[in-house]
C-alpha cells in the first residue's frame, strides 16, 4: 500500500509520450498546439479602411482645398489605379486603400458637393483611421506559440490568418470496462440480488466533458476468462479503465487476470479512503487502470488519477487545483488520505453529508473533491485544504 | 442608441418559454432538468453487503457461540433460504442479505474451522457492515430537483437508480449567416482585397463550448437578394446569429433584408464598444442577433449578449460573472459602455493591449470580458469592475 504522492508520482512517470495529430481548425475548440503558429500572412493583409469615408495621399494634400471624388471601393474589392494628389476615393469599412492613399476622413466629417469633398476636419493625421497592414500580425510572426490552449478567440484568431488546420496534441483512446456479476443495465428490469449498472454512465459523462469519446464501453460478468478477452481487446488503446473486481475477494478477477494479460502491476492499493484497492499497471504503451467498483470511489479515482494521466497526453488542465478553507470541523482516522465530497461556498468549502463510497445523492451535489492528508487526524473550520474542483 | 443594460433588459424581455426533450442518460451530461425525478426504486435496492465476510441474524445469535456455515452469496446472486440461528452464510461485497441476516462480520475477524467461524470482533452490533436497502434513496423520493445540472456524478447516481432517460431544457436550434463580399474561406487562396472568413469559426467553437453543433453555417455575399434567401432558409432555428453588415454603409444589406424578411427589429445599435451596430430582432419564435462584423465584436456581443439567450432555452450559466479589482489605470470616453478583453491575475485583473475590434491577438490570450460602465470616464488601479470568465 502506498500513500496519495507515491501513487501521483508513478502514475506520471509511467505516462508516455504525447501524440500529435493535424486536426481542423473547425473541431480544434479545446485541443493544445502541439508546435508554435506562425502566420502565413500579414493581417490585415493590406492597408484597410476602419471606417466609411474617403481615402485620399495624406502627404500630397495641401491641407485645405477640396478633394475630387475618382472612384469608390467596397470591402472585397480592389481598385489598382494610383490615387493622384487632391483627388479621393470613396471607400467602406473593411477596404483596402487605393495605391498612394493612406489617409481616411470619415464621412460625417466632409461637406460633399457632387464630384467633390470639402473636409471638416482638424485632428485629421496621415493614417487617420486606417488599419495598417501586418498592424495585428505580421508574416512570419508566431501568432500563437506551442502549448496555447485553443479557445473560440484563438480560433477565431487563426481563422483570420487563413490558417484551416493544426497540429494539436491528441486525446488518448480510451476504453471502459465496467465488471460485475450484479450489473443489469439502466432501463432494465431489476431482478433480486441484482444493481443498476452506473459506472460507465459517470465515466463516459467526465470524458465528454473532456471531449473524449470511450472508443469501447463494456460489461463484464466476474468471470476471468471474459475479462481476459475484454482486456485483451483492449490492448491497443492508450488507456483501459476497469471498475470492480480489483479487491481480493473470491470472485475479484481482475487483477488475476491483468497479471494472464501480461499488464505489468505498477502498484496495488493506496492509503486512501475511498478506493484503496486502487490498482494501476502498464501493457507497452498501454496504461491500466483498476477502479474499486462502489460509485463514488470510480469517480474520485477517475478525477484524482486518471485525469492527470489524460493530461499528460492533452497537455491541457481539466480540473482547476485551489487551497480554500474548511467551513467544517473533521475528525478521520489517521494513516489514509480521505477524499470528499464537497461544495464551494463563498468564503471557502463545505465537507457535504454522505460520503460512504456507495452514496452517489451527496456526489451529484458536489463541485469539488476535498484532499485530507494522509497522516493528520483533526481538521478544523478554517484549516486550509487541497480541493479539486470538477465542475 | 440604447444602453447595455437596457439591451439585455430587452434581450431578455424577448426569449421565449424553453423547450423539453427527452434524452438519453448516456449524453445527458450538462444539460438541466426540467422537472424533478424521483426515485424509481430504493437503493441499494436490498440490504447489502459492504464488505467480505460472514451474514448472521444479530438478535438470534448468543454473542459467544461459533456460527454455522450453511452456504454462500457473491453479489449479483441471490439466496432466497432463510437463514437460522446460529447459521451463517460467506457473503462478499455488493451481495444481497439472505432473509433473516441482518449483520455482518468482516472475514479478518474469524476464525474459520472447516464449516464453523469464530467470532472475533468486539465492537460488532446489528447491522455491522451492512448497507441497508433504501439507505442512499428511497422509493418515490425527490432524486434530483428541476433546475438540476446534470454532472457526471449526477448521472451515475441516476443510473444508479435505473433511470436511462431524462426530460430536460433542449439546446436552442442555431445558425449562422456570415455577410460580407471580402470573404475568402480560410486555406483558400488569398486575393487582394479579400480577407479570411474567421467568424463563422469563433462562433462555431463557443457554441461547440456550449454543446451545440449550428444547424446550419452559410457564407454569403453583400446581396441583399442573397442575404434575404438564407434568413427565410432558416426562420425555422431558434436562433440565427448574423455578422457583418448591420450598420448604415452603402453596402450594408442586413438590416434592410431583415425587414423584408418581416422580422422585426427591437433594437438597433447600443452604447458601447466594440459592437455598436448590434441588432436584435424577432421573427415568430425566432431570435434574431446581428453582430458587427469585426471578429472581436462579435465574440464580444456573443458573450455579452447571445450567451444570454441561450441560457434562457438551457437554462445553464455557461460564463461566470464576477467582480474583481482592475490591475491598470484606464481612461475611456463617457456615453458608451468598454468591454476589454481582459486577464485575471492573481489578485485581480489585468487590460489587455491591442483592444481594438479587428484585433484578435489579445482576445486569443484574454480569459474574461471586462466591462466598464457607460457614463464613468476613469478607471483607477484597484477599481472593481464587472468580468464575464470566457474559459
Amino acid at each position: 500500500m502506498i500513500t496519495v504522492t507515491a501513487a501521483r508520482k508513478l502514475i506520471l512517470e509511467n505516462v508516455l509520450q504525447p501524440k500529435v495529430e493535424r486536426v481542423p481548425l473547425r473541431i480544434a475548440n479545446g485541443f493544445v498546439l502541439s508546435e508554435p503558429i506562425f502566420s502565413p500572412i500579414d493581417t490585415p493583409p493590406f492597408d484597410q479602411a476602419a471606417m466609411d469615408g474617403y481615402a485620399f495621399s495624406f502627404d500630397e494634400w495641401d491641407g485645405k482645398s477640396d478633394l475630387f471624388l475618382n472612384g469608390e471601393v467596397q470591402a472585397g474589392n480592389y481598385l489598382p489605379q494610383n490615387i493622384k494628389p487632391n483627388e479621393a476615393i470613396r471607400i467602406f469599412t473593411g477596404a483596402a486603400l487605393p495605391p498612394g492613399a493612406d489617409t481616411i476622413v470619415i464621412q460625417e466629417n466632409v461637406i460633399k458637393r457632387d464630384t467633390r469633398i470639402i473636409l471638416k476636419d482638424d485632428k485629421l493625421y496621415k493614417g487617420s483611421n486606417v488599419r495598417l497592414q501586418g498592424s495585428q500580425t505580421k508574416k512570419g510572426d508566431i501568432a500563437l506559440s506551442e502549448g496555447h490552449l485553443l479557445s473560440p478567440a484563438s480560433i477565431s484568431f487563426l481563422a483570420g490568418l487563413g490558417i484551416d488546420k493544426v497540429n494539436v496534441y491528441s486525446n488518448p483512446i480510451v476504453s471502459i470496462i465496467v465488471t460485475g456479476k450484479e450489473l443489469i443495465k439502466p432501463g432494465g428490469a431489476m431482478s433480486k440480488g441484482k444493481i443498476y449498472e452506473s459506472n460507465s454512465f459517470g465515466l463516459s459523462a467526465v470524458l465528454a466533458q473532456m471531449n473524449i469519446v470511450p472508443v469501447s464501453v463494456e460489461m463484464v460478468d466476474d468471470d476471468e476468462e471474459k475479462i481476459m478477452k475484454a482486456i485483451n481487446n483492449q490492448l491497443k488503446s492508450d488507456i483501459i479503465i476497469l471498475t470492480g473486481g480489483v479487491s481480493v475477494g473470491d470472485y475479484d478477477f481482475v487483477i488475476s487476470s491483468l497479471e494472464k494479460c501480461a499488464v505489468k502491476t505498477i502498484f496495488h492499493k493506496i492509503k486512501q479512503k475511498p478506493g484503496k484497492p486502487f490498482y494501476f499497471g502498464k501493457h507497452q504503451r498501454t496504461l491500466v487502470f483498476g477502479l474499486p467498483g462502489n460509485p463514488a470511489s470510480v469517480l474520485t479515482c477517475f478525477y484524482e488519477y486518471v485525469a492527470d494521466a489524460i493530461n499528460s497526453f492533452t497537455k491541457k488542465e481539466y480540473f482547476k487545483k485551489i487551497m480554500l478553507p474548511l467551513a467544517n470541523n473533521f475528525t478521520k482516522k489517521p494513516g489514509l488520505a480521505f477524499f470528499l465530497k464537497g461544495k464551494t461556498i463563498s468564503n471557502g468549502v463545505s465537507i457535504l453529508e454522505n460520503q460512504a463510497s456507495y452514496l452517489m445523492n451527496s456526489f451529484a451535489m458536489a463541485d469539488c473533491i476535498i484532499e485530507l492528508e494522509e497522516e493528520k487526524e483533526h481538521f478544523d473550520k478554517g484549516d486550509m485544504v487541497n480541493v479539486l474542483m470538477i465542475t
